[in-house]
Formats: C-alpha cells, structure tokens, sequence
C-alpha cells in the first residue's frame, strides 16, 4: 500500500507520499512515490502515486519520455497549457498502461490498477490538484473538498477532516500532515518512513522546498509521540461518562 | 457496512454496534447487530456481527432456533461447556450459511461473507472474545491484542489503538469506544447510528447495562463536538514545525 496526500491551500499547495512499497508483507521495497517536473518562472508539476508499481513507475516513465525524447507524442508535461491537459494526459496514459498489462496476462485490469495525484501550477492560472482514476477520468479539488489522499487513506483521514484549513500556514500544514500520516504508519505496516514532502508557494513556479524525513527525525518523533500524549490528554478531558447519562 | 468492538477489559467486557445497514447507499435500513442470551448466574454470551445481512440474521435465527426448539442440533448456546465450543458453533454456523447461499446462487463465497465477534462469560472461567472469520475459523483476545473491532474498522483505529487500556473503568471504556464510534460515523456514510453498547461486569452472569444511543442523545452530542475541539486544541498544542528543523 502507500499513503499520499495532496492539499490545496491559499498559500499553493502541499504534497506528502511515503516510500514503501511491498508485494506482500515479506517483500517490501523503498521507492519514491512523488516526481516533479518543473520549468522556473513558469510551471512546477508533481504527480503522487498509489496502486501497482510496474504500473505507476510505465506511467512515470512515459511521461518523462515525452518530456525527453523530442520525437515522441506531443504535448509533454513541459509543453501542455494547462493543469487540466496535464490532468488528462496523465489518466488517458495511467488507463492504457493497465489495459495493456490486462490484455498481455489475461488478468482483469484491477490487477494492474493505481490511482494518481497531479498537483501544479501553470502560469496564467491558478494552482490545482486532481484526483486521477484507474479508468483514466478524474476529479479535481474545490472549496468545500480542498485535498485528495490516495493508497491507505482511512486511518489518516479523521484528523484531516477535523482539521485542515485551506488558510492555515504551510508550517501548520506541515504538522497536520504528520499527525495524519503518523497515525497511519501506526496502524498500517505497508505504509512506511521514509516521507517525502514539498511545499510549493503559488505563483512562485518552483518546487520549492521538497524534502525527506526519515524514522529518527527529531520532529518526527516528537511528533509521533507527543501526539500520542496529547490524544490521551485530550481524551482525559472530554466530559465523563457516568451510566446515569444513559437509560440502561 | 458496519463498526462494531469488543473489548475485553480487566473489569468485564465492553460491546460496541452501530445499527445502520445498506444495500447501496439509496437503500438504508436500522438493524440491530447486537445479540445476547444468558442464563442468569450461569452465562452471558454476546455477537456482534459485520456483513451480508441476510447471512448474519441466518447466522443469528439457527443459534436461536437450537436454543427454541428442544429437536434441534445439540449443543445450544445455552448448553455448550465453554466459551470455545461457542466460538466453534458459531464459526461452523457462519461457514454452512455461507456455503449454501453460494452453492444455491453459483456465487462466490465472498458475496456472502459476514463476520462476528463473539464474546461472553460460562461460569467456571474467564470471560473471552473471539474474533470469527467467514471460514468458520477465529482468533481469541491476548493481553497484547485485548479487543477486536470488525466491519468499517479502519477510522476508528488509531484512537482505540493509542488510548485503550484493559484497566480501564467501564465509564472510560465507553467514552472511548464513542469517541472511535464518532470519527468512523464522521468519515463514512455506511455506518450509522443509534448505536447500541452492552457493559458486562465479569463474574456477573448477568445482561449487565445494555443501551442505545441516537443521533439526539446529550452526551453523544457533547462526545461528537467536544472531540472536535479537542483534537483541534491538541493539534495547536503540538510543538510547531519550521522549516529550519529539515534540509530543504
């Protein structure tokens, strides 16, 4: 599994993706799960994936084909005018490498399938984050919906739900999604450390500030375990309950 | 779907159910998932069940039916030695259910899975909880793994995993399992309330408080605002991250 966020903010945008990927729990494997292409003073595209590896890593690998190779099919990422052709290209290639691995084994495409985020921005218009599907359609953010997760998502979720706001700072952000993927890595051992995040500052049109953060990260592990304590303090302060409150 | 937990807890025991059933989310129903026999002074046994519904109330219907019909297979619920031949009888119910309706439809198994928890207390021993698969196998509650949650198990999680202690009191036990109630029902639409919870006191052979809650209850209110706000002000109290604490 993987677990992979993206959030649109009014500051731009905010991506997270852990790094493990497993074939079941005895083969499991480090692999970046986030790539960025950007061109400074005018574009900064980053796609996250979830799903079948050989998969996402065709889509990856044909997306920079074509940003590469100058007689391949046109537009590349580099070139297309929009976040939303850009959202297109990636689904209709994430679609076709799936069928093909489908149709080459005889197994139906779920086998194959994964699911994508692409977040950027293109100068002329604002930053945007789509959801990208394994039948190549997809969905994009909006005020009342402002992040996408892919991969294991649930464990994640409550914390972003109650929380997230699209004004917060990006320090904030920052925080609120380890608090969110900490509490997955808890629970679910196919999502893993290390973490890969970027911050990109809209209208900036570069990535921005991109790193990884590793087990023994002091920050990490403060907030690993300080969140920990302060649930248990939160939960300590909630109203008791006493079974005169309910009719038994 | 479904949420429902069984805690064992140093005290007694702690059972958890929502009430919300659906065929498609245009087609939702209330059914309790909660089912208890007991011989006062001698045994309380309760299951939980997550699933095909028509499967679980068949499950459900044969357990009683040994207990109804003096003809029928022996031994009944009310009647089996132990808590381990009751997990037995349930898990060979489930399966045989199962079974048939595939061989009856030329469906998979699967299309029929349910699971259960089964928990309670025989006079003479401990009382113990058992997870059972659709298999007809189960697994029992450690003192490292003291509870089982079955259904929409996967928001509710983190805070079970982080704040459960056997120790606990009931009152806390209860706080607890609402606080995980509330964030599975805030995240997904498939479980509902009211929802129904069960205190056993080990050692009483008894029912115990067994109650439900609706939507409109005070202290479920109270529960479901107030964590909110909780989290919101744990999360504020978390050591703020700067990006001078990464290289970027």
């Amino acid at each position: 599994m993987t677990y992979c966020v993206g959030l649109r903010m009014n500051a731009g945008l905010v991506f997270l993706s852990d790094t493990r990927t497993n074939a079941g729990v005895d083969n499991i494997s480090t692999f970046p799960k986030m790539n960025t292409w950007h061109i400074p003073g005018e574009r900064m595209v980053t796609v996250l994936s979830a799903g079948n590896l050989a998969t996402t890593q065709a889509v990856v690998s044909i997306l920079d084909e074509r940003v590469r190779c100058s007689g391949g099919t046109r537009p590349s990422i580099m070139e297309a005018s929009s976040m939303f052709q850009i959202a297109n290209m990636v689904g209709e290639t994430l679609q076709s490498v799936i069928q093909q691995s489908a149709a080459r084994s005889n197994l139906v495409a779920s086998a194959f399938g994964a699911t994508m985020i692409v977040g950027g921005q293109i100068i002329g218009s604002e930053p945007r984050v789509f959801l990208i599907y394994p039948e190549g359609n997809f969905i994009e953010t909006s005020d009342d919906t402002p992040f996408f997760q892919i991969g294991e998502t649930k464990y994640g979720r409550p914390m972003l739900v109650r929380a997230f706001d699209a004004h917060m700072s990006f320090e904030e952000a920052v925080k609120l999604l380890l608090v969110s993927f900490d509490s997955t890595v808890k629970a679910n051992l196919s999502v893993g450390l290390p973490l890969d995040m970027q911050v990109y500052e809209a209208d900036s049109f570069a990535i921005g500030r991109k790193f990884r953060m590793t087990q023994d990260d002091p920050y990490y592990q403060e907030i690993s375990s300080g969140w920990g304590n302060s649930l248990r303090q939160a939960f300590a302060d909630l109203t008791p309950f006493t079974f005169d409150k309910v009719q038994v």
